[in-house]
């Protein structure tokens, strides 16, 4: 069962625990909640930490775009918040979401498929669903 | 076995595919390899990236003391590296690593450890170590 939409005295105090930097944003991971990948890293302000604590469905800040990035809108791979955290200092947050298929516009489950190794830099994981299967029937591109 | 130090060619390859911002850093996400806990965030320039790959001993740059922060170097509580990761777009890094004890200046294992919740903000953690066993008998600060 989830626990969205959190009371406003409970956004009020999240959002109070942040220390947002001088644009105004705080840099947010997304980790899967049950198996621990960690899917992504982007960037919230205090309306999509407010939308986000009150949908339960998580909305990014496009830095690109200057607008709300609602995860899944163009690519319908919908991030579900479970628990929201922010960290010591206040300058990070940890979401961890149910992530529905692919959290990568590479159509990868996960941004961070490029491991370091002996051989170079190795692309370590498969393309669940082709960027074109992702956006390309619809025009639009992912929201970063 | 570790596999670091990596060659030359792949410390070049791994900075190559990072973007970093316009102080010269990138945002890097620290998780325990094993049991997949988000630890803690950081940031890295080339120089520490460098370092990191070649000791297989994370080292962050301290952007309040505009210097090298080798975690663990006044607590104690290192962090080696296990795996070294870049996201699609070069602007965040993955290392999955092994933390010994806390990696949180507060004591605590995770830096994550504040929820919001219907209660407000809720601390979930213990505290492993107090700061004063960490740093008190130093006259150390943490490095951040």
């Amino acid at each position: 069962m989830s626990i969205f939409p959190l009371p406003d005295a409970s956004i009020e105090a999240a959002i109070a625990a942040v220390t947002f930097d001088a644009d105004g944003l705080v840099p947010a991971i997304a980790q899967q909640h049950d198996s621990g990948e960690v899917l992504m890293m982007a960037w919230m302000n205090r309306d999509s930490i407010a939308e986000t604590l009150r949908t339960g469905r998580v909305c990014y800040w496009s830095r690109s775009r200057q607008n709300f990035w609602r995860k899944g809108e163009s690519s319908g791979q919908v991030q579900m918040l479970v628990e929201w955290r922010v960290d010591c200092d206040g300058d990070t947050i940890l979401l961890r979401v149910d992530q529905q298929g692919p959290a990568c516009h590479t159509g990868r489950r996960s941004c961070f498929y490029r491991r370091a190794d002996a051989d170079g830099l190795t692309i370590t994981d498969p393309v669940l669903l082709s960027p074109e299967a992702l956006y390309g029937g619809k025009g639009q591109t992912p929201g970063f």
